[in-house]
């Protein structure tokens, strides 16, 4: 199965507010909003094609995105990467030098993800996810 | 026809440098090398499923995308989405208070696009490409 972009997560204060927009841009209705309180983010999917917008709002003053919204007021987080090569495509990678975020572990659609240190792939947070 | 995501754009200084990762990441060959002397920036399009990774690189030091590398050292810089309903969508949106950055233009694909004011789109960049 080919690779693709599972999702485009952008970080948001008030998902409400950017709902209405991606909903609009998208043509398609948002998923009802699901606390992922490991993280500490409400999260909402809206799909476009094969892929989604995942809204991201922070719950509380401490958690993985507050550093990001402060500093950048918003906007896109991270990119997620689907592949069903996941442990080999995770071996390639590392073997040119760049550096994972830890280990694998569950995430939010209880598949297997990993993310990437985003300053050895040119300044984009990648996370793979596992088909 | 479903609206998609086009392409999420990467600037970078060195496009040969970020070809490798996008290229293992997502299991594709990137295309050629191509120069849009308007835009002062050399593009590559790299395949992910039904969208692109659009890689561009600075030519010279005045380019719209100069301040962006400068400022965050590169990343993701815009994503456009494709639509069908391309009239009809930019004055939808409009009437919601989202300010456009000019008049529709040809775009590197030889398809109409226009970009939205990031202030007003959550901070993403956005362009719009008729299908």
């Amino acid at each position: 199965m080919e690779n693709k972009i599972a999702h485009v997560a952008i970080a948001t204060e008030n998902l409400e507010d950017a709902k209405s927009f991606f909903e609009l841009i998208s043509g398609n209705k948002a998923s009802k909003v699901h606390e992922v309180s490991s993280q500490k983010v409400n999260t909402s999917f809206i799909k476009i094609g094969e892929t989604n917008f995942e809204l991201l709002e922070p719950i509380g003053d401490d958690t993985p995105i507050t550093k990001f919204l402060s500093k950048a007021g918003g906007g896109i987080h991270h990119i997620c990467i689907e592949t069903s090569n996941f442990d080999e495509l995770i071996k390639q990678i590392k073997s040119t030098g760049v550096r994972t975020l830890g280990e694998p572990s569950i995430g939010a659609m209880d598949k297997r993800v990993i993310f990437f240190h985003p300053k050895d792939t040119f300044n984009v947070l990648i996370e793979l996810e596992e088909a």
